[in-house]
C-alpha cells in the first residue's frame, strides 16, 4: 500500500502525533486506582499508544519501604514532607518522558486527594503543553472496599512480612488518615472547568466533565464498559479445515474430518471447563469453518457471528500456500517475515489492521461476562495479545494449537490461563520465520 | 456466506432480537430534547435498529393545537388533565408499537419533568418488559437557550401565525411554568437506581448512572460525543481512475489522466467553499486513487488515512466488469440486484457489512468540527445516507456523480446540502438495476 509519508496510525485508527495526556487518578485507598490505571495502560498499548503509570508509591518506598498509617497522617509532617518528595519525583520523571517524545499517555497512580495537589499537578502539566484527564475512582460499596483491602494486605510491598491481621488493621487506620483530608473532584465547583471522570462502584456511575480530546473520550468510554464481576473468556481456533490440510492459507474451507470431530467433543470440553448450567454466549466468525465448529454446542447458548472476527485478509494471497507466496511475491514474503505485525497484504491487511477492527471486540468483551470466541490464528492471537500483554513482535509468532481450549479468566493483576487439549491430531498450522513448510512444529521459545 | 438460521445482524454486529428500550427525554422546553431525540433515532436506524420518536407535543396538539403559557400552569386543572391525556395516548401507542413486534427503541419525547411522571413511565414499561433509559437534558447557557427559543418561535405549529416576538414572550412564560415544578432527575436520591444520563449545555458534562444494557451503552456513548458547534463535512470520490475507464470494479488503479485533473481543480473547489484559512481536516481511505486524489491539497491540512474508508470489498469479483460478474457469477449477478443492501459479495462485503466498518467514522464525525472525506462510492453512499436519512432500499441505488465536491452542514432539524461539479468530465459509475453496461447515465428519480 502506498504511504504517502504518513505516520501509523495506532489501533484507534488516528494519528496522536502531538497528543500528550496526564491520566490523573484520584481516591482514597482500596478504591482499585491501581488496577483501573493498569487495565487502561494495557488498552493503549495493545493499540500501538505509548502508555506508562507512574506510581507514586513506589517512589516513597524507595524512602519509607514500610511506613505505618500514621506515616499518612497530615499532622505528621515528617511524612507529609516525604509524601510530597515522592509524588515531585514521579511527576518530574514523568515529564521527562514527555520531553523525550516516547510518550502519549502518562498516567499519575498516587491518591491526589486534596484540591491543591491536583492544582498542582494540572500547571505543572499545563506549562508543558500537556493535557489532564482526572479519573477519580469513589466506593461506597463495602464488599468491594474489603476485597481491595484483602488484595493489599496479602500482595503489597508495604505489608510484607506482616501478619495479615495486623497489616488490614493498618490499612484501615491508613484510609482513615487519607479520608480526614479527602476532598472529591469539584466537590465545590472550583475544578468545574477540569476534564474529568468519576467512577462511582466501578461501573455504577459515571460523570464526564469537559471531555474534548478524541483519545480522552476513549479512554473514557473504555472506563465506562469496565465492570469487576468475576467472569473467564474461553478461546479456541475452529477445528482443522481442508486447506490447514493442504496449506493453503485464508479461504473459506470446510473442516477436515478431524476437523469434525474436534467440534462434536467441543461441547464436552466447554461443559467441563465452564460448569453445568453456567449461561455461555458463543460468538464466531462469519467462516464456514469457525461456524461449523460451534455447530454442537448447546442449543441454550446464544450465538452470535462477528465478522470482526474473520480471519486477517491475506488479499492477493487469498488460497495460496507459503511456498506459492514465496514464489509469486518474494517481497512480499520476505517483507512480511521482517515485520510480520505492520507487514500489510496486497489487497489484504496487516495485524495493525486486525487489531483496529478488533477493537470493538475488545470493548464488548469488557461488558460483557461468561464468552466463548471461536476463531481463526491471527485474530486468536490479537485477542490473546490483549489479555496476555504480549508484544507486537511476538504476537504475530506466537503458536496457538489447534483443538485446544484456552480459558483465559482477568485477576486484578494479569490474566490466568488454563489450556485444554482435545486429544484430536491436527496438523500444525505454525511457521518459523522464512520457513515454506505446509507444515511444521513450534520451535523456540515455550510460547502460549 | 453460511447464515446457519441467524438472525440478520445490525450495524453494531450484534444481535438486539430481545431488546425493548424506552429512552425517556426530560428536560425544561428549549433544552434541544427534540434534537437529541431526533439525532438518536437517525442513528439507530442507519444501524437498522428499528426506532421511533413519540412526541407528546404532537398528540396534545390535536386536541389543543394553539396553547398559550397559561395551558401550561400547574395550577391549571383543565390543562394539566388534557396534558396528562396527551402523555397518556402517546405511551399507549408506543406500548402498542412495542407490542407489535417490530420495534427495538422508542423514544417518549416530552418534557417528563416531574419524579410522579417519571415514575409512572417507568412502571408501565416495566410492566411490558421494556427498559428504559431517562436522558436528561440541561442547560444553563443562556445562548443555547436563546437560539433554541428563536428556532421553536419560528418553526413551532404552537406558533403558526403568530408574531414571533409574541412568540417569544409567550414560550418564555411557559418555560417558567413548567421550572416551577421541574425535579431534576435523581435530585434527592430516590431515582438512583434508574438507568439515566444527564447532558448539561450538550456536550459539556455528561452523567452516566446504572447502564447495563449494551445497545444503552452505545446510545450513551454517541450522546457524550454529540456537539453543537457549527461545522460542515465535504464529501468527494476520488477522481476518475483507470478502472473506471475500463468498467472494473474493485482494485487499487491509479488516476486516470481526468483524475489527476480533478485532484488538481481540488484545492481551489475546497477553498471555495471552505473559505480562507479556515483549518480543515483530510479524511482518504487506504487506496491509491483517493491518496492522489488528495495529493495538491495544502500541506497545513492534517491528512490521515482510514482503512475503513476504503471502498466496499468485491471479494472474488475485485477487478471484473459487471458483464463479467453475470457471466461468471449469474446467481450472484442476481442476488445482488434483488437485495443490493444485504448482498455479501463471496469472501467480500455488503452494504450492511460497510456500515457496521463506519460506524466509527460516524461516531468520529459527530465529534469532529470541519472534515473533508475522499472516499469511494458505496462508502459515500452509506455515509450519505446518515446525513440525509436515505433508506437501505435506496442508498446502494443512488447517484453519486464523480468529479462533484458535496459539502454538508448539519442543522437542527435535517442536513442542508450544497454540491459544486468542478467541470471535468468523467465516466459515469453508477448502474441500474439488471443492467451490464460499462457506463450508463442515472436514470428514474433525481437521485442526490
Amino acid at each position: 500500500m502506498v504511504e504517502k509519508g504518513l505516520k501509523k496510525t495506532n489501533g484507534l485508527g488516528v494519528q496522536v502525533e502531538n497528543t500528550k495526556i496526564c491520566v490523573v487518578m484520584v481516591g482514597l485507598p482500596a478504591r482499585g486506582k491501581s488496577l483501573i490505571a493498569q487495565k487502561v495502560t494495557r488498552y493503549l498499548k495493545w493499540l500501538s499508544i505509548e502508555a506508562k503509570v507512574f506510581n507514586v508509591g513506589t517512589y516513597r518506598r524507595t524512602d519509607t519501604p514500610k511506613p505505618t498509617a500514621d506515616f499518612f497522617d497530615t499532622n505528621n509532617p515528617a511524612g507529609e514532607k516525604m509524601r510530597r518528595a515522592a509524588a515531585e519525583a514521579a511527576l518530574s520523571d514523568m515529564l521527562k518522558w514527555f520531553r523525550a517524545g516516547e510518550g502519549t499517555i502518562a498516567i499519575l497512580d498516587a491518591t491526589n486527594s486534596t484540591r491543591v495537589r491536583r492544582r498542582w499537578i494540572y500547571d505543572e502539566c499545563t506549562k508543558e503543553g500537556i493535557d489532564t484527564l482526572f479519573v477519580e475512582s469513589r466506593c461506597d460499596d463495602e464488599r468491594l472496599i474489603m476485597a481491595n483491602i484483602l488484595e493489599v494486605k496479602t500482595t503489597s510491598p508495604d505489608y510484607q512480612g506482616t501478619d495479615p491481621e495486623a497489616a488490614a488493621l493498618d490499612f484501615r487506620n491508613r484510609i482513615r488518615n487519607y479520608e480526614k483530608v479527602y476532598e472529591t473532584v469539584d466537590g465545590d465547583g472550583d475544578e468545574k472547568d477540569l476534564t474529568y471522570v468519576k467512577i462511582m462502584n466501578i461501573g455504577a456511575q459515571v460523570i464526564i466533565n469537559q471531555i474534548h480530546d478524541y483519545l480522552q473520550s476513549r479512554i473514557v468510554y473504555y472506563l465506562m464498559n469496565l465492570h469487576i464481576k468475576p467472569r473467564s473468556i474461553w478461546l479456541s481456533r475452529h477445528g482443522e479445515s481442508m486447506y490447514n490440510l493442504s496449506g493453503q492459507i485464508g479461504g473459506d474451507a470446510e473442516l477436515s474430518s478431524r476437523g469434525k470431530q474436534y467440534a462434536l467433543k467441543l461441547p464436552e470440553l466447554v461443559r467441563q471447563s465452564v460448569g453445568d448450567g453456567r449461561p455461555l454466549t458463543v460468538w464466531t466468525s462469519t467462516l464456514r469453518r469457525a461456524i461449523s465448529t460451534g455447530a454442537h454446542l448447546p442449543a441454550n447458548y446464544n450465538q452470535l457471528q462477528w465478522k470482526a472476527l474473520d480471519e486477517l485478509d491475506a488479499g492477493v494471497c487469498d488460497g495460496l500456500t507459503y511456498a506459492d507466496i514465496k514464489e509469486k511475491y518474494p517481497e512480499d514474503f520476505a517483507a512480511r517475515d521482517e515485520d510480520k505485525y505492520n507487514y500489510r497484504y496486497r489487497g489484504g491487511e496487516s495485524y495493525r489492521d486486525v487489531v483496529i477492527r478488533l477493537e470493538s471486540i475488545i470493548m464488548e468483551l469488557e461488558r460483557s461476562e461468561d464468552i466463548l470466541i471461536i476463531t481463526h490464528q491471527a485474530v486468536l492471537r490479537c485477542i490473546y495479545a490483549y489479555y496476555k500483554e504480549k508484544s507486537q513482535s511476538e504476537s504475530p509468532w506466537m503458536a496457538v494449537p489447534l483443538h485446544t481450549l484456552i480459558k483465559l479468566t482477568p485477576k486484578a493483576y494479569g490474566t490466568h490461563e488454563e489450556r485444554t487439549a482435545a486429544g484430536i491430531d491436527a496438523v500444525s498450522t505454525w511457521r518459523g520465520k522464512g520457513s515454506v513448510a505446509k507444515h511444521e512444529d513450534p520451535v523456540g521459545e515455550p510460547t502460549f
